[in-house]
């Protein structure tokens, strides 16, 4: 441990964990560490620099609670969250719906509500509704397929972030009917920015890059014999379709408004529609 | 941004930093991005995995404050502190002391003491003077070097983790003499833990380290003239010596204990002595 180089200070460490009882353990943080070490002498960090970058993650961890997670939003931002989905999810089947981020605003236990359902409570805005059907690749339709579907008003706040709204809203758990649909009511997604009064926000604003993520609907779908696929409907026209401040956004997942047929939506003959299938991948085969 | 692959989505993050108005800024992200995404996909990170990393970071996050900055541990413990310092100190002339870790304890405003004065306040154990001299690279003495020092107690706990010891205690401000030399008296320091309560500790039992530092004495010495140098002196013997969980003993920066001179010493004639005679490297030429 002692006359090291810039160079064999890698070694060393790395020496270190010689010890660790967990084969992948070990292979993350010699990996880390490699990249890591790497990154700093390529770029010469000083000691303003690196103290610089304490402070920051410092100031994210005081910023993140349970309603804020500023390190999720630091990896959307820098594309890791991106990757670690793309690492995930593609070698899937070309058939099957493409993933896109899961993203820091999904909540755990948002209410049953049955098909057909409005999900925007008190917010106001243009409305549509949202329908298709799940299938499995071959194109069987996948019946009690459970959606769990969230969104931002159109003021861009979730639930979460918005006093307005009571908790819970513009979130629901829909199930597939027997011939594998699903349909819900809704207002129309806007674009808006990722929360900017942070570390991340301040991030965006030194490096000239804008916060705005494009319209979008989340998904998370789960069915019995199939992977559970995390997505989300991108709308069509977005002026920040092509520049997602946290790389979501995909081809194959955006979505127009087209107009619903009136028969089946009586009850609000003008709406927009926005219809998507959604295609599920069968769980591996167990022995 | 849409379409994007596992490679194709690292230039797609990259691209977005081409309106950075700070080429530096833009240079550090660049590289940032490419060290973490090669990093994903070398070891094919899990969303498990990468979540345990957001959690971890943000229990580090959680556990910092005033007292308390786990960011700089997990730093130390993952050695990118003493490479910061090696890229720093790396170049500076052979004759010069080397430097060492600044480490977490640091704390601005110790008190202003004498010559010779005793640092250890109420804290008992084995006793011991340090002394020397300061000079430059070509040996001249440098007069009014101002020295902090700073110390664990034996129980292996800093002032500010030790509702025992007094604020500042076992903390100085010195300044050489007309000479150039120092000198206080304190107890002999001893190996101890880095903090174990926190997400680093459990890292560290986790990949099976231990958590020990060798015995040592910080030192902070600036004078007009020179560049400032950060050390610490590690005690021969240590049994952490070879494996300071910080990676911060250097081979150059060890030293034994030897018998002060009596005369010098006549208050605490049995004393132990640690000598060691600090040389700076001379600020670059202006114009």
């Amino acid at each position: 441990m002692r006359n090291l180089t810039e160079q064999s200070i890698s070694d060393a460490v790395l020496a270190r964990f010689s010890e660790c009882p967990d084969p992948r353990l070990n292979q993350l943080f010699s990996a880390l560490i490699r990249h890591l070490h790497e990154f700093a002498r390529e770029v010469r960090l000083t000691p303003d620099e690196w103290m610089a970058g304490i402070n920051f993650l410092t100031a994210a961890g005081h910023i993140t609670d349970e309603k804020r997670q500023e390190f999720i939003l630091l990896s959307d931002t820098l594309g890791l969250s991106a990757l670690i989905d793309i690492i995930q999810n593609g070698d899937k089947p070309e058939q099957t719906t493409e993933s896109s981020l899961l993203g820091p605003f999904f909540r755990e236990g948002a209410p049953n509500l049955p098909f057909d359902a409005d999900i925007a409570g008190p917010v106001e805005g243009e409305r549509v509704v949202l329908h298709g059907r799940v299938t499995s690749i071959d194109g069987t339709p996948v019946a009690g397929a459970m959606l769990d579907v969230w969104q931002a008003a159109p003021n861009g706040l979730y639930d979460l972030q918005d006093k307005n709204q009571p908790e819970m809203n513009l979130r629901a758990r829909l199930r597939t009917d027997a011939q594998g649909r699903y349909r819900f009511r809704s207002i129309k997604p806007a674009s808006y920015p990722v929360p900017t009064d942070g570390p991340v926000g301040k991030m965006l604003n030194a490096v000239g890059r804008h916060p705005f993520r494009p319209a979008h609907v989340h998904f998370l779908i789960a069915a019995l014999g199939h992977e559970t696929l995390t997505t989300a409907l991108y709308i069509d026209g977005d002026k920040y379709l092509d520049s997602d401040a946290v790389f979501g956004s995909r081809k194959s997942l955006v979505v127009g408004y087209s107009h619903f047929d009136k028969v089946a939506n009586d009850r609000e003959p003008q709406m927009d529609a926005i219809k998507f299938d959604f295609v599920l991948n069968p769980s591996p085969q167990r022995g």
